[in-house]
């Protein structure tokens, strides 16, 4: 279902059609057109009929959009038909705070495996996930099928682990260390830098002082 | 030192520098020309010069950047040297495993009460922080300077939530729940989306599929 050269602008508010479908979908509304979706959602109908025609269109204008289909191929186009097995590297508040929170949320990311350098958590669980040594990551990862790494640690460590992974069939990792990896293109990087949101924040708060 | 009218787009790498900063003025380098700080974070030197002029420039083009100076006058552009109070709502995984992290950072951004609706958590305390029942956050926010209001609840609450503090003094709103929320200009709102991150991820996986 993907198409190939969309721009990571489009590809960023694909999400947010998502979220909104759903809960059009499921409060029942079965046609929407672009202009009632601009009015929700507060972007140019303009805007959503050029970001919809990337991926054919999705249906005839005066008529409007089936909800239920068209959440269905976003849903397609981004890959949520597929499951995704992810193991955790960092197996600390935030890392199983994750794994709890995606199992409650039942989505298609299912974590598999958590690593840690705790010895105190060898041989635990979080979530039903079991925790091993983080030196049994690479032997894991050989012989299972890893989707996805999600790294939770400190920055001294993310990047080594992430370069170590490198030549193994992992797709991607989602990185929440407060660093920029840079890794060969066959592995996709997806940022979660909290610090980050927490300064933009405080940016906008202090914006109009003095 | 904030000043107005400075792009989102600008706002948003500004972390990104003061995160290479730090790392530049640990390391012990002293200045850096914009050649070579674009080298590192992967950005054209003009584009460097060209965010930095919307601050007065920093400094000397020959001469390079005094990393310190720099360093310092990003963070207080950032507003991070004020201290931000704030109160966690939604004393879940999630919400607790921020409250850790956070305190382990040691940034300038403090948790004071967490709020939630689950009887056996209420006189417990995470990370030092005192939890009570979420009908006393009404009350606690009259009382109390509160700078930010993180919420980690479910979005079926937390649009509730968030309208019912637009009248308080609060600033802003770092949000994790998998909602838009619509609120006054005066109440700044920052989104976590962590599931719309997932997706861009799964996009970026499957992209060249078919």
């Amino acid at each position: 279902m993907a198409e190939k050269g969309i721009s990571q602008a489009v590809i960023s508010r694909l999400p947010r059609y998502y979220r909104y479908l759903k809960e059009l979908k499921d409060s029942g509304k079965e046609r929407i057109s672009s202009q009632e979706l601009s009015r929700i959602m507060k972007v140019t109908a303009s805007q959503i009929r050029q970001d919809f025609n990337n991926f054919g269109g999705f249906g005839q204008q005066g008529y409007g959009y089936n909800t239920t289909y068209l959440y269905d191929e976003i849903g397609k186009i981004l890959g949520l038909d597929h499951q995704h097995n992810m193991v955790l590297v960092g197996a600390g508040n935030l890392g199983q705070a994750l794994v709890k929170y995606l199992k409650f949320k039942k989505s298609g990311f299912n974590f598999v495996c958590a690593f840690d350098i705790n010895p105190q958590l060898f041989n635990q669980t979080v979530g039903g996930v079991p925790i091993r040594p983080i030196s049994q990551l690479r032997s894991y990862v050989d012989e299972n099928d890893v989707d996805i790494v999600v790294l939770t640690i400190p920055k001294s460590e993310a990047r080594e682990i992430a370069h170590s992974l490198t030549d193994t069939k992992i797709k991607a990792i989602w990185n929440f260390a407060h660093i920029d990896l840079e890794l060969p293109p066959h592995i996709q990087v997806e940022n979660v830098h909290l610090q980050d949101s927490l300064m933009r924040l405080s940016y906008n708060i202090h914006k109009n002082e003095n």
